[in-house]
């Protein structure tokens, strides 16, 4: 199975959850976009392809299905790529993990975009301002603390045994790493489990050779996880 | 199987999207924090219970399951109660639009708390009238379009048969409807297969029942769904 993953070009975004998923599975796949260009998903939002119409990319065509949404994307592969315990009880436990940090992703983009997604960082800056000074004051160590404890609890895993959830919570760090240095600074201490996680998944060997290859994008001002000083606490925000 | 409903008291909220679920299957369960308080749910929010920690409610627990996330527990229900047709594809495709249905949640909730879900309204507002504009203007058109023509392909349903999907997209139009009459007065004559959807489900009969019983708690200003004139575009937002 050749697996067709379908994003924006120029930007990890939320592509970048279920490449690191294919990733270290070593899964056979096509980086669409990269290869045809950005026009190659617009049939499928237009609803001129068959199979469910994806309402944004990520989306994944496997054989005849289209797969869209990361959480879903990531509970299609997660026993194809042997990154999910068997059973439903611990695939629905995945998801459940993955659904919170798809609202935690979420709130770290909103953080920059506040008000209009389609608009300017500039246009919506003092309230992107007010904004991150929540996510930095309240929610990221709310979040964090909650993954803190099931990471602790599962002996340095999501789920107890290597899945895609952690690849996904590996992510959520290096992306806050970059975004809100300062912030991660601060709350990184509180975080013994998770840093222990990122440590361990960068040195799986198929990521290793991932993030040392042309492959991965590095972050930048386009993607989810934008570094603005401002929004991470040095003008008072 | 006595299903057990843990989700805040005074609002609909997220819990409703499984409550829907729930009347309409005419399952047995017991909507605990009703019965008992909302202290009932703070001991799984800690992570004193066994099972799968909740980040938030709603979570269903069932025999010895924790089941969190709308969209997770409706896949957990969905075969359970019929409301999902049989088959791997199908599945991933209600769960596909379940989720794409919670993100246009978080989107109509943000609108009137752009800024921080825990702080005041009357503290957001300025911001709230700005994104509030945005979703009227643009989202959700894109949204509703989206769902319109997947259910006009799906014979008046989202997956072509009756379903949880076709449970929550009746409460995205009931809470819109109440949130931005306005805007809805406007976008509806676009949307003929989402009305005729809503008509459908409200006439099902064990629907029609909740929605005449004192479980279905009127929308109100403590919800997801807030009806704020100004948002509305009552004062030009």
């Amino acid at each position: 199975m050749t697996y067709r993953l379908y994003y924006w070009t120029g930007i990890q975004g939320r592509g970048e959850f279920v490449r690191l998923a294919l990733e270290d599975a070593d899964a056979d796949y096509v980086d669409v976009a990269r290869e045809d260009g950005d026009d190659a998903i617009q049939p499928f939002l237009d609803g001129d392809r068959d199979g469910p119409r994806p309402f944004a990319p990520p989306f994944l065509v496997a054989g005849d299905r289209v797969v869209a949404q990361v959480a879903n994307i990531l509970h299609f592969l997660g026993p194809r790529l042997d990154l999910v315990p068997e059973g439903e009880a611990a695939r629905l436990q995945a998801l459940q993990l993955q659904l919170t940090i798809a609202d935690l992703v979420t709130e770290i983009h909103d953080s920059h975009h506040p008000i209009a997604s389609a608009a300017y960082y500039e246009d919506q800056q003092d309230a992107a301002k007010r904004r991150a000074a929540d996510l930095r004051a309240h929610r990221l160590p709310k979040f964090l603390g909650y993954f803190e404890q099931i990471v602790a609890r599962g002996d340095g895993h999501a789920l107890g045994v290597h899945s895609y959830v952690d690849l996904s919570l590996f992510q959520i760090l290096r992306g806050l790493d970059y975004a809100y240095p300062k912030a991660m600074a601060t709350l990184s201490p509180r975080l013994p489990a998770l840093r222990a996680l990122d440590a361990r998944v960068a040195g799986r060997p198929n990521i290793a050779a991932y993030l040392g290859s042309t492959r991965r994008l590095a972050f930048n001002a386009q993607g989810i996880f934008r570094h603005y000083p401002e929004l991470d606490g040095d003008t008072g925000g």
